[in-house]
């Protein structure tokens, strides 16, 4: 099953900009636009000054020629490492839907450093961002949903996504790709585990991955091997991590690249600021809300009826003691939703953690494992949801197409609502200019080089 | 089951120079010289340069207070990432029984760079490389066989011991010592799929593990929580990371340190330059040779009776096409031992990879599971070796203790003469000089500092 992930390699090694439809390019532009408002947002959160601490601890000066959110330009190792967890902290980055990666904040911040480290064009980062995408999507598809279980696929497969476009930027042959991606996949890593406790690992996840793929290709560049085929080997990804599956069962043929497609085209935008998980039974909850004009003192329950990841993912959280944990609560998420209409940055804060009304409306929500919408997952993230009201109306929404997927994508105006307030909360208005910066992102294609943007 | 791993920690949390008995401070004092001594022979290995290159390219200038054998001193993160490569590549650094753990290589480099980033004298070192011993072992052998089917287990569990150690030396309490495993292992990786290839992955497994390990007490220094939980969470490291088995018979206790006895007791020397699974048939054939006086044309067959992992590890490397591979090939290693009864690392060159001899006898090797030999594994790692000659006698060893265990180590002239010949090996004799060196060694605990070492 070694030939399949050689294709990938080779195919990674040889797409160039201009193998790149317009609206793939467009595509590329608005999610890396999108992952710097999230990063601005992030940059100064707690988890991410301790990680800028740290490096400065254990990394030396390495001060460099690669920007940063939170910090002075680093060296591509650090500049990777910190901006993808900037990146991630707010939870407003894109989800790919088939393989539950968020591509942009492994894939970007390991493109950018390396682009930045080597004088690249704006041109090349799209590229590189795009084999990046291809790379981590279909690895997190391969792997599938028993993987999920255990594993955060945006830090496992992200970390070949990582390395992927890091190895195209540096030139990497089919051979130096393939030893990229076997040093990537042995040292590949992040375990759900931290969600018990709301612990601080999911952004260190993905500096790990970021910062781990661009080691790996320039590890490739100095000469050191790696396996040719660790994702499908014996001893591999496949066989190591996908608990209880065998790897007899692995569907090699999602590795292989479609002609004219691209997987970056199928990544959904986040509209609300919570785990993306809640947000099919979100838009059902709105949507009732707003055809039936209820408030949330009208509603006497809510049942989500989900797919399994829903349960895992978002059951821990329910006691939601922290802001980041509250975004995985369905029930609070829900009741902040209802107490107001909407749910974005600003309206997670820790004082909303003892809003009463959030608190009772959380009571109110329950979620059920749905067939369909099980079956249908991870192709189609959808939700059934049912609103009984206090009067005793039973009132039911299907959502096909949650918003921010490509079908169902935000309007100008809400991209730019969006960032703007990514860039309020932060407090940042007043050295980011949002309508300037976008306007200069949704051009990047123009650009010499990579330098500058921040 | 959060418990044993809490102990744990506020044991690793407590632990100081003054509650070791002597035996152990020696036992700690000749495991470091030891490694010190490897890490000079692999010092200037091509992986090693690779991963030098690497680091300067995406690391900055990075110059530190840190000691390595390959280049100038650096920062800790990079000094441990770049001694622990270096420790291990000549294969001859130590090796834990009962965990399958080559501890050394990934405890020391990371004890080493923040006792020096820190300041700390050499009884802290010490101490604190005694307690990432105990965690990486315990870890180790709380995770057990079916773990090692897939996982490269001295990176795993010894990122866990590294996070530890540095965590130590940084005056961590138990939240804090927990808060750095969390971190460590959800960072944790390293896959054996690389031997298939006979890739460079070994070398970086341990390089990521110290380094990571690094990375991790220094987060947990600055405030980052990760689970505490991470060996035996629902979503941690058993449950994701050892194929087949239920986390329900994970067995707890064996996180448990026992007053009075130390993990790294029971280290043991490597005296033969191959891989430690094949020097309980190495010693077997080496005894059957001696005592009947035969010579490598006497042997018409060995048959070597070793426990499951010696066939698994070992198999891949049958064909033995470079040097690091051939000291993976049981019929290679037996074939270079009976030409010469010698197999230390000046046996293992370019040219003897197409010497007839070797080549010849290796044909004459094979291996069989051997039901006693592996129940008693891995807690004692023993062989039934079988020789039959030319002239028709079966000569049978029972090796029960190794060359270089705990009961059957090497007397103070065989550990200089192996010393000797790392250094002459790389060739570093003009400015090492061993007996200097091994003397400050093996006094370390008078230091007040750790700096001044090479």
């Amino acid at each position: 099953m070694a030939a399949e992930t050689r294709q990938l390699a080779a195919w990674a090694s040889r797409l160039s900009y201009a193998d790149l439809p317009r609206t793939t390019v467009e595509a590329t532009k608005r999610l890396f636009a999108d992952w710097v408002f999230c990063a601005h947002a992030g940059a100064s959160y707690r988890v991410i000054s301790a990680m800028e601490a740290m490096a400065s601890d254990v990394g030396g000066d390495a001060r460099g020629p690669a920007s940063t959110f939170s910090g002075p330009p680093r060296a591509p190792y650090w500049a990777a490492y910190l901006n993808a967890g900037a990146g991630h902290v707010v939870e407003q980055d894109d989800l790919h839907n088939a393989s539950v990666v968020h591509p942009a904040t492994v894939v970007f911040p390991a493109a950018w450093a390396v682009a930045q480290a080597k004088g690249k064009s704006a041109r090349e980062f799209i590229a590189a961002s795009v084999v990046g995408y291809e790379v981590a999507c279909r690895a997190g598809i391969l792997l599938g949903r028993e993987h999920y279980r255990v594993w955060h696929v945006t830090s496992t497969a992200g970390t070949l996504g990582a390395a992927a476009a890091a190895g195209r930027l540096l030139g990497l042959d089919t051979d130096g790709i393939l030893n990229a991606l076997g040093s990537a996949g042995t040292q590949t890593a992040g375990l759900w585990e931290f969600l018990a406790t709301a612990a601080d690992s999911k952004q260190v996840h993905c500096a790990h991955a970021a910062g781990t793929g661009v080691q790996s290709a320039f590890l490739a560049l100095h000469g050191v091997t790696g396996s040719h085929n660790i994702l499908l080997g014996k001893q591999g990804m496949f066989a190591g991590m996908v608990p209880g599956v065998d790897l007899a069962s692995a569907d090699a043929t999602r590795l292989l690249p479609v002609p004219g497609k691209f997987q970056i085209d199928d990544s959904s935008f986040k509209f609300h600021a919570s785990c993306r998980h809640t947000h099919p039974s979100a838009d059902g909850l709105l949507a009732i809300m707003t055809k039936n004009n209820l408030t949330a003192d009208d509603i006497a329950s809510v049942d989500c009826h989900v797919h399994q990841e829903a349960l895992n993912v978002l059951g821990p959280a329910e006691a939601a003691t922290s802001v980041h944990q509250s975004k995985f609560s369905m029930g609070f998420v829900l009741g902040v939703l209802a107490n107001g209409r909407s749910a974005q940055l600003a309206d997670f804060t820790d004082a909303r953690l003892s809003d009463p009304a959030v608190r009772a409306f959380q009571k109110k929500v329950h979620m059920h494992l749905d067939k369909g919408v099980d079956a249908a997952f991870p192709a189609k993230w959808t939700a059934r949801v049912v609103v009984t009201t206090t009067d005793g109306r039973v009132l039911e929404e299907d959502v096909q197409t949650p918003k921010g997927d490509p079908g169902n994508s935000l309007s100008d105006a809400e991209f730019l609502g969006k960032w703007q307030r990514l860039i309020d909360y932060a407090d940042r208005n007043a050295s980011v200019d949002v309508k300037a910066l976008a306007k200069e992102l949704l051009a990047l294609e123009e650009r010499e080089d990579m330098n500058g943007l921040l």
